[in-house]
């Protein structure tokens, strides 16, 4: 089966937004073993969609849209796909009790309804955090197509709650991947490491990715069953957690801090922070994931230095050693513990650009970590080559690794 | 003018990397009136290449490639281009002197060489920090082909150091656009109230697009110089602001923080948060923006109710009212206020979800905002529907939305 993946938007083709929707989907499809051939996007105009259909009925089996669901007049990917395909459309009820409940106590204009018409005869997505429902359908002439909305939370949505269901139905055989998260070492470096190894693979197939400092690497195996697949990827799983030692954090997890959220709580033990370059992003983080609150029990943003002082930090050490420095990183941490009432404390300090402070380069990080009993510091450089966006994840990935590997009984400081 | 942008190569395909190339292109060639009507992606495969080529021949006049021109026997784009449109390669020698320079001090394997080469009669685009130079050319059934490298750096300084020469002589025309970006009413309102509008625009244009609560307006303009272009919106964008009033809280501002940590720079005035069910967004996002210590003092992420009774928010009031109140919102932003000495406080608390609390609809959040003279709450429904994370994106934008209207004198809490 292969694919072809088009995004219809005249803000892509503006250059306004990037399509992540593309590259998403196109993972996605890989995973069920489904050949993505071509992507192509066009505008909020339904002449070129037509063509832009057929060229794609051309050349694939499976077509999957996104974009062009919305309510208002520009939003014409429906209707067009549907009459390309000699679909008519019907006014899907359930579609409609949905939006009239994302509504719910707020007003709707009636435009929002032309979105609850759909291709006749198609399997309905109804859409968890938006209002456009999405479909997919069998042609007459042997295609398949899908039809997705644009906003990319919305379009990961369906496919998780809806759509992979609908194609892995029709994409034969089985996929099954392992995703061995690490955080520690480069992409390359890891590439170098595994290269012969990784060329020499043919099922499973073994993939680096890298993503702000963190690297995962994907094991995908294809087989009849998932039994089969899982036996495949077995051997391999346990060869590659030895290669990589202790620089996998988990294996099909989803993140450092979901990581050290279970940590904390298959321990009971609680987490405070204490963030000055990182600004809220480390907390931000950790509450992202529900039930946060069971460990996490808040952070202070020390944005500036009497706030530092506020929080504990000595003012004698902030004059002499400077915010940015080994002693307030280990002081924040011991702080913002002890202030909380956490079993841990996290405290970051550094200068994550552009401005520098005419005293440390750009990226110069010190991460403390607190226990009971004693105090950690790293003390990272970041790159002058990184961004102040990059500087920040980087430093609230240290301290998410510190602490998992406090937790885990592992060396804590740099070697 | 229209253009296609072409890219090559499997990664896109196979999900590796998002297409940030065809994004920046799409800008640049935006910026000097040529309109993208297509992107496009293949794989490393000439067939499909030639393929692909041959539908962005028949539907565009201008064909911009990107990636395929490494030294690897998977680089095959210039090759197959040029063979396309029937021009012979050459073996440039300033190429050949570049990349020998590139390369001074180490050793160059021999596949390097085959970049050298470059379709006859074209003007080579030399590579400021990479192997592969670019060139654009003329076919003889007149389309401009421009071949590009596609890792984002080097493609973005070949656009910058000649390739955005070479078209913007063959352009002509430009356009502007503006952004008014908007907080507090839903796409299809702004939408069902403008539709005439829009639809009756042919030049300027006028386009909405979503983002999580916000919605921003692009009016674009088409003339023959940047001056016409703005005389062309001028009044238009005067119309606009009138109708949609106060809901504007900027024309080409970046966003809603952005707004407000120049708001309160230019009064002086300073800011602190208290954030629970944000748990440290509003923070983050503050942050995220360069000098936000100019005006930010910090933040308290208060994600348990010991946390908030430290920052001061009265034990009786918890017990009484519940973590998930008005006075408990109001009395957060008094506290951060006093405690970290800022003129101006906001306290957010609610329900993210997914799990409820047995009292509140998930989505229910109460945000205060408090100066040194008064304290002003919302009391906000977000939505069963939404999920944790626009919840929190939702409540952060509320907030600072109030305070951007507290410091335009315009009503803060809701009709």
């Amino acid at each position: 089966m292969t694919a072809e993946i088009l995004s219809v938007g005249t803000e892509l083709l503006l250059g306004n937004i990037v399509n992540t929707d593309a590259r998403d989907l196109s993972l996605a499809l890989s995973g069920l073993g489904i050949d993505v051939h071509w992507h192509s996007v066009v505008g909020d105009n339904p002449a070129r969609l037509r063509q832009a259909l057929a060229v794609a009925a051309g050349r694939a089996d499976l077509i999957v849209t996104t974009g062009g669901l919305g309510p208002t007049c520009d939003d014409l990917t429906k209707q067009t796909v549907a009459e390309f395909f000699g679909k008519p459309l019907y006014f899907d009820a359930r579609a409609e009790s949905e939006l009239r409940a994302f509504f719910a106590g707020r007003s709707m204009t009636e435009n929002n309804l032309v979105q609850c018409a759909l291709p006749e005869g198609c399997t309905p997505f109804y859409n968890t955090c938006g209002t456009a429902p999405g479909c997919g359908f069998e042609t007459a002439d042997g295609h398949t197509v899908v039809i997705l909305p644009g906003p990319p939370k919305e379009m990961n949505a369906m496919l998780r709650s809806a759509a992979l269901d609908y194609l892995r139905a029709r994409a034969g055989g089985c996929i099954r991947s392992h995703n061995i998260m690490t955080f520690g070492r480069g992409e390359s470096a890891i590439e170098a490491r595994l290269r012969d190894r990784m060329n020499a693979l043919r099922n499973p197939t073994l993939a680096p990715y890298a993503k702000e400092g963190e690297v995962r690497l994907r094991l995908t195996a294809k087989a009849e069953t998932p039994e089969q697949a899982e036996a495949l990827m077995a051997p391999i799983l346990a060869e590659l957690r030895e290669a990589l030692g202790d620089i996998v954090y988990g294996v099909d997890v989803e993140s450092l801090e979901a990581t050290v959220l279970a940590l904390l709580g298959r321990r009971g033990e609680t987490l405070a922070a204490a963030e000055s370059c990182t600004g809220g992003l480390l907390a931000k983080r950790l509450t992202d994931l529900p039930g946060a609150s069971r460990v996490f029990r808040g952070a202070v943003t020390v944005y500036t230095n009497p706030v530092k002082e506020w929080l504990g930090v000595d003012g004698e050490t902030l004059a002499r050693c400077g915010a940015v420095s080994r002693e307030v990183a280990a002081q924040l941490a011991r702080c913002v513990r002890e202030k909380l009432g956490a079993d841990w404390g996290l405290g970051v300090t550094g200068l994550a650009g552009p401005e520098g402070d005419g005293v440390h380069e750009v990226g110069t990080v010190f991460v403390g970590l607190a226990s009971a009993e004693r105090t950690w510091v790293r003390a990272l450089r970041l790159g002058a080559r990184s961004d102040r966006s990059r500087v920040r994840t980087l430093a609230a990935n240290h301290a998410l690794d510190m602490l998992r590997r406090a937790l885990t009984g592992l060396a804590v400081e740099l070697a």
